[in-house]
């Protein structure tokens, strides 16, 4: 980063082509919520920079680009009608004036930290599989070294009134997962979260122990009852979120910040939830981009393990008991993943189960398809169908665009 | 039953033809162990009163017998070679001297109970669904009324050493089942399978509340310690075996008893069991008939919930946390199977699923079809097509014969 110009975006004029893209998303991670569709097709349409020309004012728009977004918005599983540019513009427009992306580049860089953007070579790869929904950058706060892989992560989430049972499964499964080298992924909130990166902090044997995904700026250490521990989750692992310094942890924000953790992890482990608690919508994000659910099971007396059993029931999720089931899930997935992809193509299909195959042959190789017209080309439901994308993706056979699915070269 | 003739076998001449098969099935019934393949194959082909004569040397055999039992016993999935006749022969020969058919009945009836056979009118329909392994016969004690269809019967097995939790959630459970009118089969024994009796004779509303398995002869209440147990269990529902009056519960007849649990009912829920449990055997023997097979969670601390939680890993098993989730899974068994009774072919077939009705496709009209063929013409899993049949099975669009299978007339 060249420029220190407080003033703001004003100040892409002067830098070079990768700083511009950097300091025009970190712009649009303040101008738009988390996973704001219109915007997110826009930038996919135009790039970062003119994204913020036309939200801006400085570019105009016209009825192509209109096209173009409802094209992608539809390919990307969005809401099939919108209400047009003007009314995004319309929505961006009152925080133009707030804009100031080297202000906020400098806030991060002086608490240590940076903000890494797609195509960055710390940018954890693994995101690209959210499509359409990928966040704009990451603020990152903690040492600069690589993140882990999705094969690497697994997500320990919950809910913040965790029991006994709870905190202890919690912090048996943390500590033995950091000691075989995972990464613990997982939301910086009281309770099981909060179990979940301390046993990973005192398991951890190198790299990243731990990472903690935040719904509000990365300056701030929310809640306020676990600045310590976050504080040391930023020292020995990684505290990061998608919205700037300052930002306030909204309920809209922690929602789509489970996104964000799911994404990261190759399983998502519901340790306690309620029949209706946050970590059942990180397990639906999880499912939604393929990856594995684990959940723990629970007394059937307990409300904290309601929502546990009712991942077990609607058959979505695996049942886990211990450190040595997870691992399992995370390295049937990896470990495959990365012998395969040396072998040649007939080895990978080898590999393949027959449904997989199936769902390889229903995949187009030029344009891609979604996942509901996958479920009636291949004859799977739309859960294998998911299952089946985010394994083929991982072996490198299928690729996420515009929130399409197609086959890559290898395939 | 017209003979008082105390000598036995003998008596078949002077008695009618219905009448000579029950006195020839109690008298092989203590000739062959439960699930005497070879013996079961001989049933079929020549009947049971021929068996006896063949088994007590008044009959010969030749060679067309042997290829005809060599052919039914591949097609019920029994061994591929077998000793030949002469080697059943020899097995069977030491028991000749101890038949006393009329014994046996006169002894159940004392007891106030009864014979049955397949065919009869209370005869368990359900049974059937063994194939080849149906039981010859079942000793009775108990009250003469109308057995449960499946539908009506839900299995609650698990460990003798239950824990607290284990005990509370199947007292819970059969209560509330034999509130609902549900029959609760079990086996007799310590720990759940007595808190299944006693919670069903304690919830009980009108029929038969709950039904004991026994894997002696019913004239002797084991354990002892659930002697008072089992007396009220055959004064308010039924204490049932498939060995005649005086034989010992060995092992064998332990494990072969869990299959006519898991046929007599439409779910087998293991509510606790161990890593290794006999009620895993139950569980098997479920699934291996197409019957849905439940389980219970509990803590991942308890080793007697290790066993449940396998199941739940292994994936054959749904998880259940009440009894309105237990009967929702007999429910959706069984009601649609009345409803679409009665309906016509096409909305019979409008209610499958996609899986289903491959696998009806798959079934031959005229031969039978194994499991295994029927895994590759469908392209289903094992598992997939084992649930398949039982679902097909109870809506009367399947039928199993000699062990294999194929479509009704129906569908």
């Amino acid at each position: 980063m060249s420029s220190t110009d407080t003033k703001g975006f004003t100040a892409v004029a002067v830098v070079g082509k990768q700083d511009k893209e950097r300091i025009a998303r970190a712009a649009l991670a303040r101008l738009m919520e988390p996973q704001d569709s219109v915007g997110l097709a826009l930038v996919r349409a135009v790039g970062a920079v003119d994204t913020l020309g036309i939200a801006t004012g400085e570019l105009g728009t016209g009825p192509n680009l209109e096209r173009e977004i409802s094209s992608l918005l539809a390919d990307g599983g969005g809401p099939s009608s919108w209400a047009g540019l003007p009314a995004s513009l319309r929505r961006w427009a009152p925080r133009v004036a707030d804009l100031a992306p080297d202000r906020d580049l400098e806030t991060v860089r002086r608490l240590g930290g940076r903000l890494i953007i797609p195509g960055d070579d710390l940018w954890p790869e693994q995101l690209e599989d959210l499509g359409l929904q990928e966040p704009l950058c990451l603020w990152w706060r903690g040492q600069e070294q690589p993140l882990p892989s999705a094969r690497q992560a697994i997500a320990l989430v919950g809910s913040r009134d965790s029991t006994n049972y709870g905190a202890s499964v919690t912090g048996d499964f943390a500590y033995g997962l950091a000691q075989r080298g995972y990464t613990v992924v997982s939301g910086g909130a009281y309770g099981i979260d909060a179990h979940a990166h301390r046993g990973a902090l005192s398991g951890g044997v190198a790299g990243v122990p731990t990472i903690a995904v935040m719904a509000g700026g990365v300056d701030r250490f929310y809640p306020s009852g676990n600045e310590d521990l976050l504080r040391a989750v930023a020292t020995q692992g990684a505290v990061i979120s998608e919205v700037p310094p300052g930002s306030a942890p909204t309920r809209y924000r922690f929602l789509q910040r489970n996104r964000i953790i799911a994404a990261l992890a190759s399983v998502t482990v519901v340790v306690e939830a309620r029949w209706r608690s946050g970590a059942l919508n990180t397990a639906h994000h999880a499912e939604t981009i393929g990856r594995v659910v684990a959940t723990v099971p629970g007394s059937i007396h307990s409300a904290n393990s309601a929502g546990c059993h009712r991942l077990l029931r609607d058959g979505g999720a695996v049942c886990v008991t211990d450190v040595g089931e997870i691992s399992e899930l995370a390295g049937a997935i990896g470990e495959t993943g990365s012998e395969e992809k040396d072998a040649g193509a007939a080895a990978v299909h080898d590999g393949l189960s027959l449904e997989d195959l199936i769902l390889l042959d229903a995949l187009p190789l030029r344009s891609t398809s979604s996942v509901e017209k996958l479920t009636v080309v291949a004859g799977l439901s739309p859960d294998a169908v998911r299952a089946g994308l985010g394994r083929l993706g991982l072996l490198g056979l299928a690729r996420s665009e515009r929130g399409g699915w197609k086959r890559t070269g290898k395939a």
